[in-house]
């Protein structure tokens, strides 16, 4: 299947939402997704507020003051920040306000500190105030019933800030999708156990799980299942149990990719995807069982990252209620002519470097995708289309950034980055 | 103080540097630093390992052989992955193998299936190998000793995986700096307070702490401190004690400042900043006491959330082992005029839109800095340095986003980011 098909597939046959919600406390709401609207409960301010240090006064009463005639009030009382305004402001009277005080009943204005004179109780008043000025209204800021924040809000600092505003102590939001993750292969082991020759330390748990985390996922890790039907099975029908998305990893090579889609028939799960015409990720199996998805990924390190950030990270992202997970792109030019695989859009990962004018230079990375040494260096990719005979040494490519990789919420600007 | 001195002060005067060192488990590691080097424990893979599903062959064996004059070889036996491989091959002989298995002795290089055919026990080889050919050396990709991964090394998915490769279970990182935060001022209630006449509830506690947790801190709230000498000292005595960082917001007004400046003294704090020329800012006062640092930031919602930016993010993001905090920066056409105030560095936040020829335009927020709707709109924010007369309309600026936010580790590329 062409990769574009892959992809609308991901989106139109398992249609990724929201799964549940949860309330939690705004200490704890950095980076989740808002799952109601927020309408505001009350009016902000909910007072009429001093936007200066001055004097509340009556408007009318300084209409004509200027320095060579300035008007004389009565200073009649004080409001402090903080208190209940229980002095009245008469005609030819006012009273000291601090900013952000409450302006007292009669007010309707306040003049700044800088344009009166004080002797004692009487303040000289030498510039005119127009009603309202240098005061914030009642419901200026925040009317009450409307909704300041959508359901689809990713909380930032700022955002979990205009929540305190409202008083709230939690919210509701999307609960994270839970992240089956197991990994398939006789030779893996696992950290902690004892190196064997013959076997490596399994790697995909390790990445799988945390770019689930990344994605707004809470992913676990099953461990790794041997190459046998029932097992196999086992794993999945576990993991289809205690999670909304299951990843197996490594399952691609043609004879466990047979035991891989018996152990799915046998679960009765409807494969969508069986191969797609990229590289990495040709032997990529997606299939769906009771409503949840199923991704087979390859197991070179490599491969299985890039086919989980291309497949299975929209998918998680997207059930806990974000628009996706956006990652920087940039400029730069080829190193070295890059020549595809033939009948495939080909992924090809790069080092970035600054070249001799501040321009980035991306060097292809030739080495095996099993090497850890290809994983380190991979900084990002370049995508290759079906149908490009080559890239020529030289040429202007866009690189996508493995990292930095951040959540996208549904009404957030992304700029210059790739979303998936 | 000019804003570049205050950002030198806090570079050199605070030399923010990691704190300590904790274990962590790979599952916790994500987003965590480094506080070691990391030393490969052994070679990687380990053992000679087959690149390619064939036979593992005497390259010399199949020297000269071609589809018309192919080589037959004798098969004695078969390697599968994860196996140690007892066979032995000699001259003339073969083994099947899989790809990732270990290499048999006696073989020195791998033929692909594709380039062979099979009659019972003898292969017959149609094309020559020469020796090392799809074999993974021993040490290829990591060698016993190599330093794979360096101190200060920010922990992505990638990263993890390679730790993992190494057999780690779990990795030395630097601690997570405490962050002590308060808020000051009559008027603030907490989430969860009543509401009353002449009172709104605080914000800043929710923002500061929130993008403390994103620079890599671990922040707690104190509560909001009333405006008294000993009250104010009590909590400086309070987050010194169980903190590395102390953030005050709202002690900005000339009372209270007084108020702060004598809490400050009486801990015997020096004061290294006393009002910066930037604006919004000015009455930012950064302290130092026991060599904490303690902040007292403005008191408007998006003073302290960009003052905080300004000082306390690359303070916290360096005692957490980061190079820092990194934003998008995006060219924009600004909407309307911007006269800022002079004598100062200003910043004018803004919101962005896409225009008629999707170029995003920024729109200068007129409203009060202490509105929440402020607070909701700014996505971003245009620098006008000290001595700029104005920003015509329709100029073309550089925006740093507000969000995302995302940290940088010593070698970590940064495209087209502002750093802190």
């Amino acid at each position: 299947m062409p990769l574009r098909e892959a992809l609308r597939f991901i989106r139109e046959a398992l249609r990724p939402e929201p799964l549940g919600k949860e309330r939690v406390r705004l200490e704890e709401a950095l980076g989740r997704v808002l799952a109601e609207d927020v309408v505001a409960p009350f009016d902000v301010p909910g007072f009429r507020r001093a936007l200066m240090d001055g004097y509340a006064v009556r408007a009318a009463d300084t209409f004509g003051a200027s320095l060579e005639a300035p008007v004389e009030l009565k200073l009649v009382g004080e409001v402090r920040i903080g208190e209940i305004a229980s002095v009245r402001v008469g005609p030819g009277e006012c009273v000291e306000i601090a900013t952000g005080a409450m302006l007292p009943e009669g007010a309707d204005a306040v003049v700044r500190v800088e344009g009166t004179a004080r002797e004692g109780e009487r303040v000289l008043v030498m510039e005119p105030v127009s009603p309202g000025q240098n005061v914030m209204e009642t419901d200026a800021d925040v009317r009450a019933g409307e909704v300041v924040l959508k359901a689809g809000t990713l909380l930032t600092p700022q955002r979990i800030g205009i929540l305190s505003a409202l008083g709230l102590e939690a919210v509701e939001v999307f609960t994270r999708p839970r992240v089956a993750v197991f990994s398939t292969g006789e030779e893996l082991l696992r950290p902690g156990d004892a190196l064997v020759p013959g076997k490596i330390y399994d790697i995909n748990w390790a990445t799988v799980t945390a770019a689930a985390r990344l994605a707004g996922g809470e992913p676990f890790f099953m461990g790794v299942a041997p190459d046998e039907l029932e097992e196999l099975r086992a794993f999945l029908a576990r993991g289809l149990e205690e999670a909304d998305v299951v990843v197996a990893t490594g399952a691609s090579s043609v004879g466990a990719a047979d035991l891989m889609r018996e152990a799915l028939s046998a679960l009765g799960a409807r494969v969508l995807v069986d191969g797609v015409r990229c590289k990495p990720g040709k032997p990529t199996i997606i299939a769906l069982a009771g409503g949840k998805p199923i991704f087979c990924l390859p197991g070179k390190p490599t491969s299985a990252l890039l086919t989980f950030m291309l497949f299975v990270e929209p998918v998680i992202a997207r059930m806990a209620g974000l628009a996706g997970m956006a990652r920087p792109v940039v400029e730069a030019i080829l190193a070295k002519r890059v020549v595809p695989d033939t009948g495939r859009h080909n992924f090809v990962f790069v080092q970035l470097t600054k070249g001799p004018e501040g321009k980035l230079v991306a060097k292809p990375i030739f080495k095996d995708a099993a090497a850890i040494t290809a994983l380190g260096l991979a900084q990002g990719y370049v995508e290759v289309p079906e149908g490009t005979e080559f890239l020529p040494e030289g040429s202007r490519v866009r690189v996508t950034l493995l990292w930095p990789a951040w959540p996208v919420g549904r009404s957030d600007l992304v700029p210059e980055a790739h979303v998936n």
